[in-house]
């Protein structure tokens, strides 16, 4: 176990109906006039976006509109965005949406307080301390924004997509969770927001650090929820209780409890950031064809933390780690095809991948050699996409 | 899955040598005066009170001290805080030592920032919404107040002893948890310390409830780790990583995130609370002697959570629920007896237990009937005393 700092200040107001509390929390945070940040038409036209105003209205707190921010949310709306508070005092930032328009409503909330180009924090010239309050009404459990640190931009110029992971500044002050409002995600989107929300939490489970048995544990039950829910939730989406307990997981999966006291892994979300960036595949499809296939090499070559994965998770019985951590790749396939998730690459909509580009992308990104739990040489790189067929 | 909302903003400082963090973290927090609560002579004599005054030195911050706090603690030094801190123009605590120390430390912090007597907020006529900051030197795991919003306080007159729980006024804004500092801990008071922070997840644990998958996960999780080390730090108590992940396990079972979206229980810590009174037992011991006991009573009458604990922490198989609670009871007692705890009363040093009044204060105390999990009745509290034997 390693030494750590951990601080996850943000206040969750989880259940039915807590949109209308959105106005009393903005209040809390000491906010009078806020930029609602939100994607596409849907929260406009479920009703969601009215009663956040109402609730806004109610106690009094002036709001702009930032709409139709899309996946992989890019620089030119954030710069929109910051001229938008500037030029208006705005003082807080509203997100109602999932990742993209959170990591933007971060965006906004942190490069309004900076002189310079907000795009210094993403590209490691300045460290961000301060930020405007954040506060989030959550539609898409799955990136985990609304309980981490961290937001993910790409720079239009070149489409270089950086995630910058704060300590605090970027931590939402508050985020509304209810579970009716994810209802009506499509099943391939709720999915897709399965296979992240555990990845984030198997990026940190595969650590080189050893005696993490608290926080190895903490992530292996939110594992086994998220698993157990899963097929509940793709059976009816209407499953209130499934529904909250994913939402609930998809929090703790990045709000930074499962990496206390270990060093994070990350290599399997840079190998899907290639696929993304070189077919635009939506993230979470992505990393159900990822994980396996670097989990498949990990059996020979690091298989220790693979098998106990099999052993606690899936319950995978057998004493040699290498047959254990194959079985477990087969559980894991398993369970991501059963909830309609792509295993390979030709799934992915991929049918003749162009793996020297896809390795050099990824070691131009990360470096060489790359990975913590298992350093990656290109050679190795090739040999990990080579298994996602 | 109940409505919920659930924020612990304390900042975690882990690791070794982290007490040198005291002094930049207490700055952190705005203060320029503190009051340093300790307990007996070994945060002196081991040097770890040289060491944090060293720190506060380090960045100019001035102190006092209240010294002396015993186990149990109590009004009149809570008075004499209070008086202190108005007295000196303190403007933030700094607790070095366990539970005790701590919430003496939280009692203070509220109490020197309310006109009327503090005890108004622990009888229930007043509502604490704000305190000083509190600062947290860890040196016992065990209470999990360095992560909680809570504090135990008995008065004196009539040796009242009352939970206070608020949501946020009490968290410390930072707690230093040094694994090191617990190497010295005796076996008895390691022991003591495991079976409190256990009862500390199994009160939340045994809920009435349903769907609370993923918040059940979590609590198994802990529990299963806190099982795991617990056996390595009995052995060889300088193992430093199994007292990191046992430090961590119990602030993690009592900073609320084992109870996201459940009503909780806390009848066992009922129970025996009213052993503490009438005999003085130490609170852990307490509860290894209590727990089992209201388990078998519960295989019973409600047996389906305790299978569940049993299946799943203890790996007890079978289909009937009353056979795999009963069962779940012999491993849970086996456990404690493992790491030396009393299995009974009469271990505890109760030869002769006055069931009769140990039942009549139980509900004086927490009404007729009480039990979120199972309502207990008189005649159903004392044949769960009646069990302990």
């Amino acid at each position: 176990m390693d030494n750590f700092t951990y601080c996850a200040p943000t206040r969750y107001i989880f259940g039915r109906d807590t949109e209308l509390e959105t106005g009393r929390m903005t209040a809390q945070t000491g906010c009078s006039k806020v930029l609602i940040v939100s994607g596409g038409r849907s929260a406009r036209q479920s009703g969601l976006l009215d009663r956040v105003m109402k609730s806004l209205d109610d106690v009094g707190i002036e709001y702009l509109e930032l709409t139709g921010i899309r996946p992989n949310p890019t620089d030119d709306r954030v710069y929109e965005g910051i001229d938008l508070v500037r030029r208006n005092g705005v003082d807080g930032l509203l997100a109602i949406g999932g990742g993209s328009v959170i990591d933007t409503a971060k965006a906004i909330a942190g490069g309004a307080l900076y002189d310079g180009d907000f795009w210094d924090f993403w590209a490691g010239k300045a460290v961000m301390q301060q930020a405007l309050p954040i506060g989030v009404v959550l539609t898409i459990p799955a990136a985990g924004s609304e309980g981490s640190g961290n937001s993910v931009i790409t720079k239009t110029d070149g489409m270089r997509k950086i995630s910058l992971r704060t300590d605090y500044a970027l931590r939402p002050k508050f985020a509304i969770l209810n579970p009716e409002l994810t209802f009506t995600l499509p099943p391939e989107q709720t999915a897709a927001g399965i296979a992240d929300m555990m990845a984030h939490i198997l990026e940190r489970y595969f650590t080189p650090t050893s005696d993490v048995e608290t926080t190895d544990r903490v992530s292996e039950g939110i594992l086994m929820a998220i698993i157990n829910e899963a097929s509940k939730v793709m059976a009816n989406p209407h499953d209130y209780q499934a529904r909250a307990n994913i939402m609930w997981a998809g929090t703790l999966a990045h709000n930074g409890v499962c990496g206390c006291g270990r060093r994070e892994d990350w290599t399997s979300h840079g190998l899907e950031h290639e696929l993304s960036a070189l077919y635009g595949v939506t993230h979470g499809a992505g990393l159900a064809v990822v994980f396996p296939a670097w989990m498949t090499f990990m059996a020979s070559h690091r298989p220790e933390k693979v098998a106990q994965l099999g052993r606690r998770v899936f319950g995978i019985t057998g004493d040699d780690d290498k047959a254990v951590a194959l079985k477990t790749v087969d559980s894991l396939r398993a369970f991501f095809g059963s909830i309609g998730l792509p295993l390979t690459l030709g799934q992915l909509g991929i049918p003749n991948p162009d793996y020297a580009t896809l390795t050099r992308k990824f070691h131009e990104n990360k470096g060489t050699p790359f990975g913590p739990y298992y350093p990656l040489q290109p050679i190795d790189t090739e040999a990990v996409y080579r298994l996602m067929l």
